[in-house]
């Protein structure tokens, strides 16, 4: 099973119902944070996400509304006697700016921060995963988005596995590890029954414009989360450096991902009377691709 | 009219329910912040405080819970197009630290930042009020609470007003100015109806444990917002740097104040039950000095 809690959604600034960006991913007991910003810490705290198992952060890029609530989480850690390293991968600069942020103000850190920096498909290659950063296009900074890619699975096709009286059990687990059995007077060999079967794959694109980069790391995605801060107008997304609702149902079509979920909405859309109705950047998406969802905090999706 | 507003309240981490410390002050439409930590800007959105109006900003201490939410709080006046300068005042270090703060990550400013490093019995003086920060003691480093003073107010005494048959006016304008009036046949000075009488005072400590230094800059205060960290227990608050909850009160007592208020809360106090419940501060509090309330997140004070 992976878990996704998207735990803050607002573009820059928070609103009143929206945090700064923050993507939690749990899977196989591991924890994973996309993005740190102000207010994460409570957010983790709120939804019972058990932040001290946290063992691995992924920045997108050096704004503010990215990474600043890393201070907070790392000191609170701090102060429950954590003693497990913490990874934290971001692009260019990040140590440097990690350490710079670490060391304003009085404060004792209790465990080791490994900091790797990684640039356009930098693979971190777990036993059951990848994740692949890739380059996206936000102000000529430098800014990553990332691939989350389970391994191939083996799976036991029970249809098949029926045909030679076979139930699940044992010798189902010999065939996955590659042996031959016999079972009656039958020969069974592992490709008469297990078959591989592609892994699950989330998409996080952090802060982009429009960018074919993106769509090529998104192939097939069950979910791509994508940077969505505006409906289409007639500002210059260039200079802007983000992408429209447009933009990012362009992507998902494009890579024919599953899911598309809009975040990083700007304050312009709320739900106040003042503002633009959010929902319109929602139904813009689906205009284009019609498996579209907004982002709002505490959204959960699991995929089993 | 003096508003404070207290937007968090609790110690070191935040929980679901107390954000870290920050508290708001209002005077003649000038806007203070006492202390920033993590997610005080959200917190002034939600509670409607015009944060762009904020002219200063004082630090207790360079501890992450009590500066964390600068950060983010400085980059959103800036997107928001802020020109006028910003005051940031607190204990030796407060420019390292704050230019530290400010150089991580890539963040454009948009408006000049003014910084003043105070000590024991430094005093901002303007027209109508005069802010003195004074050392308190925690855990051997630079910190600072701040004593709000209003200024000596010139009031009319309605009663001896009458007594010459002056009725709100002109008149009492110009007695308030020193001068000498002719009303009908009567000469009155000013001293005959106006009295000088002693502004509002508002402290806050920031973290301390019990000092000796509080009380003398709280002597006579209306309202005293004093660390509580904990009920009282056996450990050592000398090596914990904080109050507890009976600490506070003894310096509300000796210092006469009006009402004392109890903050910077342990998370060891929550209303969930797997928790100590929070109200025993209070009692505990009660029990030395009557007029002690236990501070919640939102919590307001007007003194009119």
């Amino acid at each position: 099973m992976i878990k996704i809690k998207i735990l803050g959604t607002s573009a820059s600034i928070p609103t009143k119902n929206r945090n700064l960006p923050s993507i939690f991913l749990m899977y196989k007991g591991e924890r994973l944070l996309f993005d740190c910003g102000e207010g994460t810490q409570k957010e983790l705290m709120i939804n019972n996400l058990r932040f001290m198992k946290i063992n691995k952060i992924f920045i997108t890029h050096w704004h503010a509304d990215h990474f600043s609530g890393m201070l907070g989480l790392i000191q609170t850690m701090s102060l429950e006697g954590r003693k497990n390293p913490l990874y934290v991968f971001g692009p260019k600069n990040t140590s440097k700016f990690l350490n710079q942020l670490l060391g304003v103000g009085y404060f004792n850190r209790t465990f080791d921060i490994i900091v790797k920096e990684l640039e356009d498909s930098s693979a971190i290659k777990e036993k059951d995963y990848t994740i692949t950063a890739f380059e996206v296009k936000h102000n000529r900074i430098p800014a990553l988005g990332y691939a989350f890619q389970e391994n191939k699975r083996l799976k036991a096709d029970m249809k098949k596995a029926e045909k030679f009286g076979l139930k699940t059990g044992p010798l189902i687990g010999k065939l996955k590890n590659g042996e031959t059995i016999i079972f009656g007077s039958k020969t069974i060999k592992p490709k008469d029954i297990i078959e591989s079967i592609t892994g699950r794959k989330i998409v996080y694109t952090g802060d982009t414009q429009y960018s074919e980069n993106t769509i090529k790391y998104s192939k097939n995605a069950d979910i791509l989360i994508h940077d969505s801060t505006f409906a289409s107008h007639k500002e210059n997304m260039d200079e802007i450096g983000h992408s429209t609702a447009s933009d990012a149902a362009i992507v998902a079509r494009k890579a024919t991902v599953k899911k598309l979920v809009l975040t990083h909405i700007s304050r312009r859309y709320q739900k106040e009377k003042e503002h633009e109705d959010p929902k319109k950047l929602e139904d813009e998406a689906r205009q284009i691709f019609k498996n579209s969802v907004l982002a709002e905090d505490g959204m959960e999706f699991i995929l089993k």
